[in-house]
């Protein structure tokens, strides 16, 4: 089977597992795990932030963010289709009481300033008022579109000039930055926390980071505990998220993959299929959803219903340039 | 001055200040107070629902009702404009853990099966389905839109195609009713619960009702005394809250009125108007709202800075017809 | 029937009543309640603070200083058997994700500097720091003891030597200061906040005050929002509250009541009693208590069950001196 | 350095890590990885529950069982030193809105039946009702002491009387076992739910169990995810997991080394100390706790200062008989 579901299946590299057998650990809770702390330097280093927590997925990540910026009952301004606002459960209200209110980010999904003015709300004696911006580099459910730095820098500008904190949900962070040529540090350069898996395209099998200053990541620390984040010796984690930080540079071979894919897609018949400017390609088949997602397990290629009659193929580090080939050959032949 | 801001800021009649001072008491807390189980039974029987709660507040009905009905983590349907979501102090969020989901109900404010459709989520391993639809009617934001028999009934039925339960923000149920001219019950027959004010145009000063069935009324009582809304000898409120319900007749009065004072603010110029559908007349002034309520302050009446460029108006039983042509004349002259 | 269950049974005044219907009032959510307003200053002058909230109930008030004072995830400090802990539906969790520690208070409910430097809790990266303690006065569940001004100074300053802010359930303040003969203000010097209820022994129909800093009150004004606790015309019910506080010094006969009702019981073959501080008499019978109430409502006394073999009796201003003798007999009768 | 801080911090074996590097891993979050599965089901078949899961800490499995089983707004009656209050940053509060109420375990830590009584409350309308008895065993703060099958047989079924589930804190289920010498699932047969932690003195550096029936583990799951705890290829952490399970067998070493280092240093003058049970040796030095432990370190021994003057020594298998005999001369010629 060639699975393009998700970039959340990818496995770790012979690498990564030796460099886990061989990881020094410590207990981490007691903040004395040398290759988490190394992690932790390299990713606050990469990302020039002062300083970066080790967390176990990008919810959590996300969801500590949201509950260290923002105060109970504030609003949190967020793209429609976010992940953060979607696929989490309804964190956001369950973790830290906090309401979401929600921008139309059009078709890639971007969060203007012009939205920001318009959401904007000031808290008044009835009013719940905004307490932050979350931005997503890249929309996933927008088909990973890259925001660029300069879209990411007016959005933060905006909530800041209204005093309000941007946290950027960068679970494909990388890609973003693989995509439009920069590093990811520009990307979030005027966010005031950030989020980015180390699983998924970059290949780590567990974890995830959160960047910001050191009071802020103090206080994430804390709630990390509470939410049961804190593990012991999680160097066995961070010594293969060391080297998925190094598979930043091959995030270009799989959108040179997702364009092919998209391009051979495309020229079947009865297949709508938008241009994909990361890992992500969205297709809208002419048949039901269902039966075409089962039509091409049964033809050895997974991929993933993804709504609104939607499927979503995603190339990934187990995805070979051949895999591509024959992958669209054989959703040809359904 | 001639207060126009609020339909909240009518006063308790002679009658309701004899009915307070006469009224039999006892304790409610303990069930006791004669005058709370009548106001009870005879909101129940006005609503043709099994039970019902006198509380402070509509907010307090609105949120009670949430909590209730919903599990924490699900999803609440609301309209983008309704005053639970954007009046409440995000309390969804913080009083029961609920995130919410906005569908656009138009120029009216109506929430369509179509929006339901759209908008209802199906929980699932990464999602919050949705718990809860609330419709508003009227609808205040929207300037005071009376919503159907069969607007409410279509639109209860699309949730509870989906097992989704509906409550009715009915702060200003009565002055739909007065305005389409059917029973308040008749609104809400498709309804699990109903709030509806005595305050507001009804000129209770104080009070709010919940009505259901019988199971959720218990609920809601133990809900009522966590929110610190069970009230002692509150026969005193009851009683002006029976009177009250009597006001329900007087209300097509106030619609009256709005009608003439549109059609007076209509024919001043830099002054858009929109047609009211109760007692609630939105208008846009060409001056900048804060200046133009100062301006209309100075000559003798109070309106209300509503947002984006609007001012409301609602009439209401202290305002009489003398008033209204007194208050286009003054608001005419600025 | 002689009604010695609780002292929330009392009915307002012809007095009461008549400034009820007197009332002058406004929309008390907009600030604009004189009677309201008047009562508000009257209480903050009366207990030494700086401002106060008219707020629907005791439980309210104390809900919502926890709240303000104490951040989600604090420990707050109480006597294990008070009422903020015990009868108020885990609301401390609820409302404000406050996790509660006891100290055992003994037979009076004292909380003493040692117990507080025993449950004190210094926040950490594992465990919850203590955020708030709460001190009650009198003391319900204890049989309404009075603590001393000596008591409250000690245990505020205990807390405060630990930057712990104090709050005081004075539901029933007015009794500990007539009991002690000394200002209520005097009890308070040291806290920071202060609950106390206009309804119980001091006869209004509905209400309870909270009193603090300008600062506390603005914030406790916006949680009373958000609880569904802002009343529109409140004024009815605060001219009732006004005279109310006039009732504080009638307080000293319903103590004396008690201290006879206590030696009437007390003579009575198996019927254990405690001596009365305030106007609360403990007994615990030799029959099951059940029987025991029973038996006295079938004699004309209506007193109530109160847990662990205990059977509570109440005066206040519905109950005479020749209630107390009628009851005594009855009860001998039995 | 000799490390008797804590069992947390043991380190991974080589075949631990070779089993990590060599692990048959997928996404867990669909529920793909066959070694998170196979440990899953190891575990359920061991404790003879119907199902298991798989979460990062021992923290997050307490609180996602204290939120799958009782209602916001219930009491859960735990030990009054139990972990699951003292050291979880009030998660009951926070995550699931929880309010504790505490038993006195004496000595030794033991939830009895007759506690359980006197602890449970009846819901009513002013009354949090208790919904869940929370056990530790070992019991961490009282020295790791083994409560017996018997023991938590009778307070499950003191609960189950009153229909209350019970929740087992496990996280050294393993120790208690060794102890007693029966089979872990023998002390958890009458209980609702378990936790049981991988880490500590089994060795696997990250991760813990929670178990129960398979609509529990259900909601658990989906309770996991909310939390972030959801993890991808999470199979590098169970396949440790799976032979940590094996050093079951080698924690009678622990509890013997425990024993030595007891007796050691029992011998020594101003040391009091208490008889382990397990491999927690709880003692009272009488310098002051600072420094004692500084001393200790000074001397090449790690211990713990844990509250009210004691110091924790924790023997594991990062320990052997030769380091304890070591750290006691060291101790000794302190």
């Amino acid at each position: 089977m060639i699975d393009l579901r998700s970039d959340t299946v990818t496995k770790p590299s012979q690498a990564m597992r030796a460099a886990m057998a061989d990881a020094a650990v410590g207990d981490d809770v007691h903040g004395e795990d040398p290759t988490v702390n190394e992690l932790e330097a390299t990713v606050a280093e990469l990302l020039e932030t002062e300083a970066a927590l080790f967390v176990p997925s990008g919810t959590m990540g996300n969801q500590i963010a949201a509950r260290v910026h923002a105060d109970r009952g504030d609003e949190v301004l967020v793209e429609r289709e976010s992940h953060i606002y979607k696929w989490e459960l309804g964190g956001l209200a369950q973790h830290a009481g906090l309401q979401v209110r929600t921008v139309d980010g059009g078709s890639r999904g971007v969060v203007t300033p012009e939205s920001i003015a318009e959401g904007y709300v000031e808290a008044d004696s009835h009013r719940a008022g905004t307490g932050l911006v979350c931005l997503e580099n890249t929309h996933n459910s927008k088909g990973g579109t890259a925001i660029s730095a300069d879209e990411m820098d007016a959005a933060a500008r905006a909530a800041h000039e209204r005093n309000v904190p941007v946290h950027v949900d960068g679970a494909r962070l990388f890609n973003a930055a693989a995509a439009l040529d920069v590093e990811a540090a520009r990307l979030v350069r005027e966010a005031d926390s950030v989020m980015c898996c180390l699983s998924k395209g970059l290949g780590a099998p567990v974890g995830s980071m959160l960047a910001g200053t050191e009071p802020f990541i103090e206080k994430a620390r804390r709630v990390r505990k509470l939410f049961g984040g804190g593990m012991r010796q999680a160097g066995v984690l961070a010594a293969p998220g060391l080297l998925a930080l190094e598979n930043r540079t091959r995030l270009a071979d799989d959108h040179e993959n997702a364009r092919a894919l998209a391009a051979g897609l495309a020229s079947i018949d009865g297949l709508s299929v938008a241009d994909p400017e990361t890992n992500i390609v969205m297709s809208e088949p002419a048949t039901p959803v269902e039966r075409f997602v089962d039509a091409c397990a049964a033809h050895g290629v997974n991929c993933g219903p993804f709504g609104e009659g939607r499927v979503r193929f995603c190339t990934h580090l187990g995805v070979s340039r051949e895999d591509v080939e024959t992958a669209v050959e054989a959703i040809a032949g359904i």
